[in-house]
């Protein structure tokens, strides 16, 4: 008996570890797959050179919609359609207008309005008044502030390792500056873009109003213009500052979530999607943010294919439209899952940048937590070492719930706030092999998720 | 008696918890130093930029050796001085010329001589013949080669997730192959460059020939070049193409280390060292190879003395000359070290470009890695994942013996062979984020060792 009991144990071992050894060589396949054939940085410059920006609402994003269909089409994948989202239609306008004169020169500013900006009709004028945070503002008061334009003046703190972490402690000042500005009677808002990089780059992004707080202009100075408008002010103890934003918000309109499935072949009514956001900001190319997401994602499901592999579960990926601007791809995306009732198992992002990857964050439970470290042995040969609960991605967070499992690709972060929502982020700045390995990890995580699932968050 | 043992254990693990965060608050200082207020990106921009490329042997090395002594000096380090050591004066000449013909067009290609080239009194123009390996070379015999150029047309592996790998792999063609080609009577040599780029940019590096076979010049071609080289030669059955190169061997000449030390308070006879190299090849900028390793190793010092911070033991900053091509300084200096009879307990290098760290290789004992290991707690919130056994850097190579432990700065190898030994290598292609966290990953790693020491290899 007792023979037959360590026959068996020795049997079992046996099996899990050549178990481990084909998902190791099926691991490997998809890597060179990706590494030798793959194609999603030529994707990646189509969609950045001959669409270019595509902020939600756009003709550019009508055109990025087709382009996303058909090279999923051409893939072959089993079934490619788009689910239609409605979503906003705000147009920037005009190029901005924003200078200041110092001893009777004028300084011209390369700003950018922030996203969702109200315009005015004419320029506006006002002295600029300089804080670094919301506590100061107020500490101002009212009778400090009512007529000036208030610039928050707040970097990124470098001394952060993470650059995610930077972003998060600054944020605030982008989508609320306009509004505690106003508050306080203040007739125009610029802010210190959220960048940690020192370049002539002025960053968008999205603003914020109260409906029952009067909306006034915002934009964004690059972080050399706004230490320089600083520096100003010290100089002349007082700058009057000229800005023209002609935005204008139109009514919202229908474009769509791009979707193409791998159909399972034992289990197709589980799904594990793969997604990122093909929409971006309207000035650059959305290359890092999020057009790397949105090829990995297309590349994932090509390089399975393309090895020949035959999932077990339907593997969905998900072009979302409007992450920027209020999730509206994310959100209705979600929605048609729960009135379908569709069971979906696990989600993967990529909405970091282009640029290494280091693992996996999960927005999950600790058994799914346990199963994904379990596969760290498989993972590690190819410097994925970062597996950790974590933020997953804002596309893919509205399926959160007591069951699904959310990755988000971890990846080198201290590059990414250089580009991100400037006219700087562009193909170029995008390495071959960096968006690559990205697409193979997600590939990999896919089909491991695949073979063995995942424990549902309600086991 | 059993209270006291039990007090004397509480106490010594309580001091060690305490020694534990004392440690951690010095890392978290040395970050915080080189992430606000570092210097090591405007001192390269200072090397590119105002001194540019310098080959051993140049006036630009002898600029960079005067610019590296006065910044050490400037900044205050106990003893700065040039160690004397000769190094070859290879000159590169006229530009290359390279061009062959189709349909009567002549394409001029924009070719590089590989370092140490022979140069030729007039233009050599004959018939390529190209093969991806020596065996294929031998293969064809001296028949089919005698009189021919070869064109070694072999790429890096794609597949190798660390591109240092890849390098290793084909790194022998450039080494090698004029030897190999005029073995079998070829009057040239042409190879594909080491890169993982697909772009124009042709990449230099050493080359060998043996005394007893013919010198035949040789040069690179840009990945771009070679496939289109290969295409004609395809297409056409043959293809002539001419080479003309004018480099030239001159003297050895005197040139020298750059060594700025911190003397140790308490054991100022035990060094540790850390380094990289100041000459560079003779285009681009020497920005990522390895600018970027001299700027890391002075931050060293600099910030660890800005933040006050004493070290027991002496740290010596060494800015080696010629590591590209030769390894003089690497040679001169150990060489030095052990007339003298110093004590070396590590030495540090970063070589690998100026990306993201990823930790550190070890050259050397168990004990030694075991130490290393002790330290990954208060490394891995910097994001340092990667200890183990690997290779540490060419100029401190030569300090290697029984006991002193070798390190290399370990970073995201991706991006560092589409810059290495080309025009690309420039300061725009750096990150200081991601340069400064390598310095301060090197601090952090300098202070844990001069704190507690390291196992010498013969205990």
């Amino acid at each position: 008996m007792r023979r037959i009991f360590i026959t068996l144990i020795v049997c079992s071992l046996a099996m899990m570890s050549s178990h481990a050894q084909s998902d190791s060589a099926m691991i490997k396949s998809i890597y060179n797959e990706v590494l030798t054939n793959g194609e999603c940085y030529e994707n990646l410059r189509f969609l950045c050179k001959n669409i270019g920006n595509r902020i939600a609402g756009s003709e550019n994003a009508d055109k990025a919609i087709l382009w996303g269909e058909k090279v999923m089409k051409d893939y072959g994948f089993d079934s490619v359609y788009i689910m239609p989202v409605e979503v906003p239609n705000w147009i920037r306008g005009k190029k901005e207008v924003a200078y200041y004169s110092v001893e009777g020169k004028r300084l011209d500013v390369p700003a950018v309005a922030l996203g969702g900006s109200v315009g005015s009709e004419k320029p506006i004028t006002a002295e600029v008044i300089e804080v670094k945070s919301f506590d100061e503002l107020r500490a101002l008061g009212e009778e400090k502030v009512k007529g000036k334009i208030v610039f928050f003046n707040k970097a990124m703190d470098p001394m952060l390792i993470n650059t995610g972490a930077a972003y998060g402690g600054a944020y605030e000042i982008r989508g609320q500056g306009p509004i505690e500005a106003a508050k306080l009677g203040a007739v125009g808002c610029l802010i210190r873009s959220l960048t940690l990089a020192d370049d002539k780059y002025a960053h968008t992004g999205a603003t914020k109003y109260d409906d029952s707080v009067t909306k006034i202009p915002a934009a964004a100075l690059s972080s050399v213009d706004a230490r320089e408008l600083s520096r100003q002010i010290k100089l002349n103890g007082s700058i009057k500052f000229t800005l023209h934003l002609t935005c204008q918000v139109f009514p919202r309109k229908m474009q769509g979530n791009v979707i193409g499935e791998i159909r399972g072949s034992e289990f197709p009514d589980e799904f594990i999607v793969v997604g990122g956001h093909l929409d971006s900001w309207d000035i650059g190319e959305g290359a890092h943010d999020d057009g790397t997401g949105i090829v990995q994602s297309i590349e994932v499901a090509r390089a399975l294919k393309a090895i020949g592999y035959k999932p077990k579960r339907t593997i969905r990926i998900i072009l979302y439209i409007n992450e920027e601007f209020g999730n509206d791809g994310g959100e209705t995306y979600a929605s048609v899952v729960k009135y379908k009732g569709e069971e979906h198992i696990a989600a993967i992002e990529s909405d970091g940048g282009g640029f290494t990857p280091q693992g996996f964050n999960l927005q999950g439970t600790d058994a799914q937590m346990e199963q994904l470290k379990s596969w760290k042995p498989l993972l590690e040969p190819y410097q994925l070492f970062s597996f950790r609960q974590g933020w997953s991605g804002v596309d893919i967070g509205p399926l959160k719930n007591d069951r699904i499992a959310l990755f988000g690709l971890s990846v080198d972060s201290q590059r990414y706030f250089d580009y991100h929502h400037s006219g700087n982020d562009v193909f170029e700045n995008v390495n071959n092999r960096e968006l690559s390995l990205g697409a193979a990890a997600m590939a990999s995580l896919v089909f491991l998720i695949d073979q063995s699932g995942i424990p549902s968050g309600e086991q």
